[in-house]
């Protein structure tokens, strides 16, 4: 196998206003915490917030794009959701392979932290690897 | 509390492609398995596939916008993939509380059923809910 534990990735993605509209727009997330700044002000979190599942999203598409990257097939993933993405925050999504298992299945840590190195979530995923450059083996 | 274990709800989407491919440009999620009907033929999927992150985006829309609906914050997810959906597949999201603990914290079991009555996502949320109608507890 061509990844080893310790192996790791990470990429930035800035949490635009854009970003957000667009992800509540195609996921009907109706939520306003997430886009409507005077409702927000009123909540314990001050300020706007985006979607956890956007930033599991995130996740997933490094994964898929960049580490492993293309062909890895997702098993399963887990999200803690540890403290709020504020809108205009730059988070970095950050993936390292912890356990290779049987069949190309390797499991990987994955979270999001934040400019000020605050963890915002934590999860593991199981991903089988696209371990000979085919076109997916599963 | 308003709720109690055996409370469920379930909703239906409609996979269509303008979503995956909306979903897939909002978060750069390049992989040609959902979108390439020609690259997907070669693949053991032999079809277009939602991506997961998808569906569990769907998961987390039907949570904060119809039950426990708003107001609710997400403290954690689980998603397993046990099948993929394919494009213009009906998606059925039925989440069921299945546990209710401490300072209004549930556990809802989600999960993916398409129409043919197979599992496509299996998981659990833990979430707080929003019991008196107010703006945010956390």
């Amino acid at each position: 196998m061509k990844y080893k534990i310790g192996d790791k990735f990470d990429k930035c993605f800035n949490i635009t206003e854009n970003l957000v509209k667009d992800f509540c727009s195609v996921t009907g997330d109706l939520n306003p915490i997430h886009l409507d700044e005077q409702f927000a002000k009123k909540t314990s979190f001050k300020n706007r917030i985006a979607p956890g599942l956007l930033l599991g999203s995130l996740i997933a598409s490094v994964i898929g794009n960049d580490f492993p990257g293309s062909g890895t097939i997702y098993l399963s993933q887990t999200f803690k959701f540890i403290s709020p993405a504020y809108l205009d925050e730059i988070i970095s999504i950050q993936i390292e392979i912890i356990e290779i298992k049987r069949n190309n299945w390797i499991v990987l840590k994955t979270q999001c932290i934040n400019q000020d190195k605050k963890i915002v979530l934590f999860g593991e995923a199981i991903v089988m690897v696209n371990d000979n450059n085919e076109v997916f083996t599963i």
